[in-house]
């Protein structure tokens, strides 16, 4: 029954890779909790450099900067 | 002044869908806590079925078995 | 498989009323999108009126003013 | 370490003004709060107008209506 | 720099296991996606079991039902 | 109409710290996109440091270090 939602910025995940992730969340949700996974929820969000800020600056400026 | 956020798959929901559903979750904050549904705001989010996982796979997936 | 989350002021809402907006969302989007209920999640999320805004100023100083 | 989430319609908002948003919110946790900047993550969601409701009815809407 | 927000139910989740489910979600996007996580942020939500529903009603009305 | 939410730490925030943040929140999109604050909602949610992690460990096994 959880709901996990991972947000990350847009910058070319595959599909394999964003399946990686649902499958990973949901198996810790049962080592650790013991929850169920027939009814838990995984969503990624894959968000713009543009969008997503960090220190203060876009993650498209950091990227610019080499960071 | 609530707040509602639906999170579904892009799967082909039409503008008319999208209305009534903001209409529907409106109405109902109204009918059970009498909130004042001129400052309520509905967020409907669109999901990718790659970035969308339950029971630990993706919903591509899931329909690509037929479920 | 939609996910909902309601979002409203801690002010008062009964067990009975929760039940009734988890109801009444479920509900919306089995009518609306033909979703399956089973695996549809909401969940209610209560916030002081001490955090929460609009207009720029707290519930909390809105109720004092009566509004 | 605070996340900002800041929800609007997609309405034309250039990098500039979302690199403003992300500046502005993250030196408002430093200015109230203290907060380290340098882990202050912010992410701006723009959502069609479609998909954004108020008052019961899509932003889509009221902009036909002028509002 | 990732976000994750893990919401489970809150059911008596130890101090021990919100730990494990930060590192665990942590290093999954360090495995899957070689993201940083000196920057990577978990968040866990404990929402009480009325207002978490499921399948239209409530945890709380699950658990009486020994569901 | 925008939707705004600050997570932080629950380690001491007065009431006049969260009306600050609230109203700063909605003076920036004043500011930077004329957005109207009478609907614009800010939530501030303040969550345990126990239930907070960055850098893979939770915020109360950092501050126990010292950071």
């Amino acid at each position: 029954m959880p709901y996990v939602n991972i947000r990350i910025t847009r910058e070319g995940a595959t599909a394999e890779q964003k399946a990686a992730l649902i499958r990973g969340a949901t198996q810790l949700l049962v080592d650790v909790l013991k929850k169920n996974p027939r009814t838990t929820v995984v969503v990624v969000d894959e968000v713009e450099t543009d969008n997503w800020g960090i220190g203060g600056e876009t993650v498209t400026a950091r990227r610019k900067r080499g960071s």
